[in-house]
This record gives C-alpha cells, structure tokens and sequence, in this order.
C-alpha cells in the first residue's frame, strides 16, 4: 500500500483527478527541495507550501502533517511513528517488544522488506541523507519514547532504545547474520524486548 | 597507527625495502580480488597466495592471518576482533561494558571515528561490501562471543549483542542521535552494557 496514495487517510483508492496530480507533484517537490535544505526539524508546512506555490491547507490536505508528507517523499515502506501512538498508549513494559513486533511482522513482506533495506542502505551510505533519517527518528520516535518513559537521561534511554531496534533491523535484514536472520518474529521480539526493557526502567 | 605497517606486531615501523613494497602491494590486490569473489568466509589464504604469485608463508609474514589481512584491506580503524580475545578471557558478564568501552574509547580519537564512520558507510551503503563485513564480524566476533556464553540459542544471542553494539555505533557516530552523541563514554557503557547482559546471560 502506498501512502501517497492514502495520505493521512484522508483520501480513498480512487484514481485521482489531474489537477490534483500535478498539485501533488508540485508539494512533492518543494517538500524534497525544503526538507534538503532545513532538514526534517527545520523544514515548515509554510515552506513548504510557499515553494510549492500552494497554501499550507492544500498540503495538509494531500499528505496530513509533516511526518506523513515527509514518509512519503522519502518512501518510507513503514511507519514506525504511527505505530508507536498505539503502542505508547499501552503499558510501558510492553513498548519494546511491541515496537519490535510492529517493525518485524511488517518487514516479514518481502516488498516492504526490500523497499526498508533500500532506504536505511541509502540513508546510511549517503552524506546528505543521513541527518535527514536522523532528523525524523529524533522527533516522530526517540522523542516521544523519552516522554513517555520516567527517571534519569530519558532523552539517553529513549535514543538506546533506538539504538537496539535500528540495529537489530540492520543486523537481521542488511547484514543477515545467519542466526538472527532465520529467528522466528516472537523469539526475536521477546529477547529483544527483554533488553530494551532495561532501557525503559532505567 | 596503520595496520598496514605493523602486520600481525611482526614488522617495526621502519620504511619497509622496495621489494617488500610491491610483494604487499600485489597480496593486497590479490586478497581484494578474493575476499570479492568468496566472501570472507570463502577466501583462503592459499588461493590469495595463487593469485598474488607468492607463497602463502609470505603472506603470514607480512600480513599476520586472514583477519589481519582483512582489516588492512579494508582499512578497519578499530580491531574489535582483537579486542574480543581478552575481553573473552575475563568474565562472562563484563562483555557488554568492556566491548561498548573499548570501542567507545577508540572512537573518541577524531581521525579514528571519521575512518570508522566511513567504513561503516561503505559498508552498508554498498550492496558488494556488505556481505564481506558480515562475513567478517560472523566469523571474528559473533562466532567467538557465541562460544563463550552457555544455555540455548547461543548463536541468536551473539548475534544479538552484535547488533546492539553496531546499532550503538551508527545511532552516536552516524545518526548522531542527540542524547546519545553527547553522553559519556562510561555511562553509555554502563547502560548498554546491562542490556547486553541480558542476551549474555541467556
């Protein structure tokens, strides 16, 4: 399923008419120019709009907020920041291995695999990519993990969490150690969950 | 420190003679053209010797064994391999924090860390390097911590403690995540260190 298909959920399967098209492409464009310069933090829905020749209102009726037009723009295959409002919503304890579980069950796609390994062998090889991936993680996930969690070096704790799980994504489907490679979901998802907690508990 | 020029500790740092000179330059050339057609697993030190038109003794001599050669073709700025071979000596439940700790340590030389940071992006960035680490660190680390610790699973574990460690090294020195960027050495230690205990510990 392609989200710039269904941005924000607001709009349906339909094919949609040409002048939306060309209005998309043309936020589309503005948002790379935009999210190139200012990096994900600094770059505005005003900007945005401003470059794309198009009011702010249009934009968010096309892609929904910043983090859905900037998942789009780079293609993300997953969501990991829409995921983690459900699974903050529930018991502290259970966020590591529910975010694990989240990420792996998606990833067990093969589409959805390739499209993610594309994308961290991209932001990660690539010098101006990097802030970028960087940028959106920081804010849409470690950030709202800190918030969420108590005691000392929250903003610590969240980014090891962060930490954990990136690596965990590299080392099963980039670098395919074989043994985590061929894990089952469950079996990764609570050994992992078990280490994340310690980050979480601090 | 190169590794190129302190092969295996068995050469001084003096200017090596010109016929030393080029019989290195042609094993290095032969065990990229190797390592490249058989992963590092594949690769032999007597195939290497075959296409370099020297003899495997030689290649002992000026390069150590087939990870030292490995590490100077790819230029490794770090030898966690190396490193590995004492911390697995002490105890068991120390692995975490002394690994995190001496590569931490290493990383906050400058010159170290940028060559660090490049490798890994090459590495992951380019889809004929990756396997060629991976190879690399399933043999010369995961393997070798897997060994050392009891109970089930104990590939999936090591496996896991590397993705942690290598999940740590791109989310401070690549992504450069915030809080995590700026916290001490021995605090990140200390903190990572317990979650990897818990795969160690099994």
């Amino acid at each position: 399923m392609s989200i710039l298909r269904t941005p924000g959920g607001k709009r349906g399967r339909g094919r949609p008419r040409a002048g939306e098209d060309s209005a998309r492409d043309a936020i589309v464009s503005a948002a790379e120019a935009e999210f190139a310069e200012h990096g994900y933090d600094g770059a505005t829905m005003r900007g945005i709009a401003a470059r794309a020749g198009v009011d702010a209102a249009a934009i968010h009726h096309h892609f929904g907020t910043k983090a859905d037009l900037f998942t789009t723009v780079v293609d993300f295959p997953v969501r990991p920041d829409k995921a983690l409002e459900e699974i903050l919503a529930g018991p502290v304890d259970e966020i590591g291995v529910r975010l694990v579980t989240y990420l792996l069950v998606a990833l067990e796609d093969k589409p959805t695999r390739r499209k993610a390994v594309s994308m961290v062998r991209t932001s990660l090889g690539n010098r101006a990519a990097t802030p970028l991936l960087a940028g959106f993680l920081e804010r849409e996930v470690i950030r709202k993990v800190a918030a969420r969690i108590d005691g000392e070096d929250v903003d610590l704790r969240a980014s090891l969490v962060g930490s954990q799980i990136g690596g965990l994504l590299i080392a099963r489907y980039v670098l395919k150690l074989p043994a985590l490679a061929k894990a089952p979901v469950d079996e990764v998802a609570a050994r992992v969950g078990a280490a994340v907690q310690t980050y979480l508990a601090g």
